[in-house]
């Protein structure tokens, strides 16, 4: 089900109305809105949108969003595209409004530990402005330099660190939020705590899009940790020994700022890929740093619990170009993929202490359905990414069939939703969840439902009708 | 204005209707209910409950809900009643709803770093079962040792700690609560990071009891910090002084743990409680403590600067006899203005970069209306606790007003009104807010629209009616 906004007007009026008052920030060049169909899921739209408006400041979101709610047009909000659900993709009689160009920096209190910025601001360009003066803005998603702080919050993106230093949630201090009626809405606040009333910001944070366009954030910022950064390497006979080491580093009480686990698909993967020998066939791999002035002695103790919980080999280096070395393992596995055909990469989350049963899971549904399913996981929070490789001739099979009579496609195999959900339900099942950290967007909305219940799904209904009560918002996505 | 429930039977018929249906779980006795009209702000509503309902199940608060929504009666949840600002006393017509007897921890997993709890688990007692597993519920308000869990939900409750751990919301992972029509809804999960539809859990976190009534908390524990606590204790020559230097730790990108600051009144009210000596007319205290493997490293540093940035004395130390004499002083500091009269505790929370205009103003006031207003400070985090002291005599007299003539109040002469209402508006003013963690309940109601704004508001009150169309969730607090 595709939810359209039912205008009141036709196409060519909107184009009209909206370049009389935004001029050349109106883009209608079909080749520009045939891209703004797909993300980086790979999924396309059927529909191009009407317009895009290339909004430069807020009072042009202000203006496109009016003239969206006078007309009963959806607005599809967008940053750089680099979601993994389809979330920002256009869907029919749509405008997307890009806040890609409202990307200034507006401030950076160092006293105060935060910056306001503009939508649009790539994460890493925030970090690489703050970096001389010592501090990160944390939130690291594997997008992080080429996705925008907009999008990260409209995701609640998470990343390999997040297990320690938190997801963006826990990042964003406070809103500007254009509502779908135009008026302007500040939420939250510059101070660290305060309990004024319900809590806006975060419920913002991780809504796609679907409750108003965010204009500006104020966003928490973080010293950089002092002190080096260790790196661990180890392998493992297989996934589920390399799992339960890293259950008995959590055990530990020892917080690794990153604990990456790859099942054996991915070591292979990676192996054919860099051509490096195998360890052994069925081995997993463990990435883990510690930061911080004691990461050394975190790191000592990290190494000797993997060495006495089963690793065939463990290599520990505070050295920055050995530590890269062991990194790069990881670093290789997406590029292994993408080498062999278009990656659907999911995004399941369960308790840390199921961690190990879900991977047996991925294995059963692999075996089942004879399709290959590499997963990667952040082991300090309970985060995997089962990947699907789909061969670049089922893509063009597909592609060629959408030609014909477009519809919304990915060129995705039956067989690899089947599997999917089969993941999806194993995951809720273990008490986990649909989605970490790359949200539902399009592509998880069907089994939306599972998770959130019947009577959670009509309550989270009810509340973007009290922000969008005419549906303009992102429509399809998510709800 | 006290906002009503309107029933539409008489309260004698619904304490019938409770009592039929949980027997003695239901209680009338006058002396009860009338303990209820407070809390440890001091205020005291005009308005006995109809009844108290000890719930000691789920079953029991979905019971009474049920009845108090037929039959449109206030229902008014309640933990320890320890609470600041009078957001669990009765209301006129009301049923008080005590959790106090759900007081079960219901799971721990290490493996996981979550506990479940009931909502009337007291914060300290979670701690306690903790400990020897090295593990820690992290928020910490200075009522940990008799508040509830479930009111430190409902205030979004801070602590000592929460600049460095954070505030009751980040502790928070999933909630079981009952609506106001008495079904039951999950929020959140058992997982670290997901974003699956919009964050309910951190809607609930500070909702004060206007949104359903919390039954159940899955929250995060964290590893009890390794290594040594170190303390510093330092005085300074002014309260601006003591700001500046707390700044300068900040910019030095040092996060201790614990960071207070006590302002002169502070000082010399707890020098003539002890009977220490003064070290100086007007003198400001500073108190530091540092943990985890780097605490020794990270204490020596800050006593640096404090010594750099004026500090009249330093004193450091990781003997814990040694550090817990430098921490009594702070710890005093309540004892002392107890000794005085009743105490209004304010708890204002500007930028950090602004805490030493908000001591300013803070002066600027207390010589303007000729009071005292003793002042401590977290200030790592730029939350500040104004004190005022009303004296005994001043208490009885509006006691003796209230026996003839019952009204809301708290035996507040009314220069204390408008010298708080000032502190209310600088605080808004610098960039604030009128509460960082004691919530709004009813003594700060009328300045909520000052912080939200008209239409701010007004989107919050359309929120809360998606969840109690009705409006018998704690009618008359916040809202």
């Amino acid at each position: 089900m595709v939810v359209v906004a039912s205008s009141s007007v036709s196409p060519s009026v909107v184009v009209d109305l909206l370049r009389e008052e935004l001029g050349d920030r109106v883009v209608t060049d079909p080749a520009v809105l045939d891209a703004l169909r797909t993300d980086k899921s790979g999924w396309w739209s059927a529909d191009p949108a009407i317009a895009l408006v290339e909004a430069r400041e807020v009072g042009d979101v202000q203006t496109a969003v009016r003239i969206a709610h006078r007309h009963g047009v959806a607005i599809v909000p967008r940053g750089a595209g680099t979601g993994l659900a389809g979330g920002a993709t256009s869907t029919a009689g749509c405008i997307v409004l890009s806040l890609l160009q409202m990307n200034r920096i507006l401030e950076i209190s160092l006293h105060d530990e935060l910056a306001v910025v503009e939508p649009g601001v790539i994460n890493q360009a925030l970090s690489d402005t703050l970096a001389p003066h010592g501090y990160v803005f944390s939130p690291d998603p594997a997008s992080k330099a080429i996705s925008t702080i907009g999008g990260n919050i409209a995701n609640n993106a998470g990343g390999l660190l997040c297990a320690k230093y938190g997801v963006t949630r826990e990042a964003i201090l406070g809103l500007t939020v254009v509502l779908p009626d135009g008026s302007l809405l500040e939420t939250g606040r510059r101070t660290v705590k305060g309990v004024t009333g319900y809590d806006l910001t975060a419920l913002f944070t991780g809504s796609e899009g679907t409750l108003g366009v965010v204009v500006q954030a104020t966003v928490r910022i973080r010293p950089i940790p002092e002190g080096p950064v260790a790196t661990i390497g180890a392998f493992f006979s297989d996934v589920t020994a390399a799992a339960a080491a890293c259950a008995a580093v959590t055990a530990a009480r020892v917080r690794p700022a990153v604990m990456e686990l790859m099942d054996a698909a991915s070591v292979a993967s990676v192996d054919r890929y860099l051509g490096t020998p195998s360890v052994q066939p069925g081995a997993a791999y463990v990435l883990v740093q510690t930061d911080t002035l004691s990461a050394e002695a975190e790191a000592a103790q990290i190494a000797s619990i993997l060495d006495t919980n089963g690793a065939l080999q463990v290599e520990l280096s505070t050295d920055p170009a050995a530590g890269e070395a062991l990194l790069a393992f990881r670093r290789a596995f997406h590029p292994s993929l993408e080498a062999l055909g278009e990656v659907l990469v999911e995004d399941v989350c369960v308790p840390r202490s199921n961690l190990a049963a879900m991977f047996a899971e991925i294995e059963r549904i692999s075996v089942a359905y004879g399709i290959a399913i590499p997963t990667v996981s952040h082991a300090g929070d309970g985060n995997l990414h089962p990947n699907f490789v789909i061969s670049r001739a089922a893509v063009e099979d597909s592609d060629a069939a959408a030609d014909a009579a477009p519809t919304d496609q990915l060129g995705v195999p039956d067989v690899v939703w089947q599997a999917a959900d089969e993941l999806f339900q194993a995951s809720v099942r273990l008490g986990g969840t649909l989605t970490g950290e790359h949200g539902v967007g399009v592509l998880k909305r069907r089994w939306l439902e599972n998770e959130l219940g019947t009577a959670g799904l009509d309550l989270q209904r009810r509340i973007k009708a009290v922000f969008d009560p005419t549906g303009i918002m992102n429509p399809g996505k998510v709800y």
